[in-house]
């Protein structure tokens, strides 16, 4: 941010009054401009024990694996957002959808909230974002090339409670540390 | 948003290429500008049995009574977010903290992720934003006084469950009703 959305004045970075953490201002029209986290939703999409996943056609990430998953929007429920981001990604309709993930990554200020859901037929096809999308049982996941820790995580959780047939709701927060970027 | 916040032009409402929504676009500098919805983390603070609300030093709402709970900052965990909250509004600190309640609400484009909290001490008192910070029984509960739905809520399915001893983690939608702004 260099200018200020309301007025078009330069903002600069200072503490305003009566808070403690450094935010843009305008000292032109005193507006402060907060940044808050942004929630990224997705979906565990399941048919017949096999989970659907994408590989990306888009950065970051090129032609890694991922569950489908994207920002919410303005005006959606996050099951909403989840079941759009598995149409737009695989062009795959989801139901029964329950909220299984919510890991917080504070140092990119994302909150992962990942729902389970089942497929509602079997069909899925890549949409822009996606190379190609598949249908994977546990022993064919690509744990190699799957494209964030998250996804990592989300599966490894996923296949470790269907084992004990027990899924709780995992709340975690994923540290990146800074000497290993991804 | 009036200018960009990139480049200080006038930014125009209108579909960007290859997207299906109206977002706040640059022509000039061809900058997209997407707003997402936030997250509101806050505590259900307990002590012996007693919960700790807040009564509102600020609008909307004031006079009424809360629960501790504000915008999540970026670099934080949610759970960061709720225990600083409840820091903040009621002098408080919190441990134990499990999740307790996802509720979007779709209309303002807010996510509330409410947790369950012990109070470390019984020390509480009105922050900043407070005008009094009180432990309540629950036939105590000021229920006509509260400040917004989602608290009612929450509080409901609180004691709902305290009654059946069994916590689960909420997931639903708040739908506000035009003809009941509140």
């Amino acid at each position: 941010m260099i200018f200020c959305s309301n007025c078009g004045a330069r903002v600069i970075r200072k503490v305003p009054a009566g808070d403690d953490r450094t935010r843009y201002v305008c000292e032109s029209c005193a507006t402060v401009h907060y940044t808050n986290p942004k929630i990224v939703a997705g979906c565990i999409p399941v048919w017949e024990g096999r989970l659907l996943l994408c590989r990306r056609a888009i950065e970051p990430r090129h032609g890694l694996w991922t569950l489908p998953a994207g920002f919410m929007e303005d005006g959606e429920s996050t099951e909403q957002a989840a079941a759009r981001e598995t149409w737009e990604e695989a062009c795959a309709r989801v139901e029964n959808l329950a909220l299984y993930g919510v890991f917080s990554i504070p140092q990119i200020s994302q909150v992962y909230m990942m729902f389970r859901a089942s497929l509602k037929t079997e069909e899925f096809a890549p949409g822009p974002e996606s190379l190609e999308v598949k249908l994977f049982e546990e022993t064919e996941i690509p744990w190699d090339e799957l494209a964030f820790p998250v996804v990592k995580l989300t599966l490894e959780k996923y296949f470790r409670d269907i084992r004990r047939n027990n899924f709780g709701i995992h709340v975690e927060d994923i540290i990146r540390h800074p000497a290993r970027p991804r």
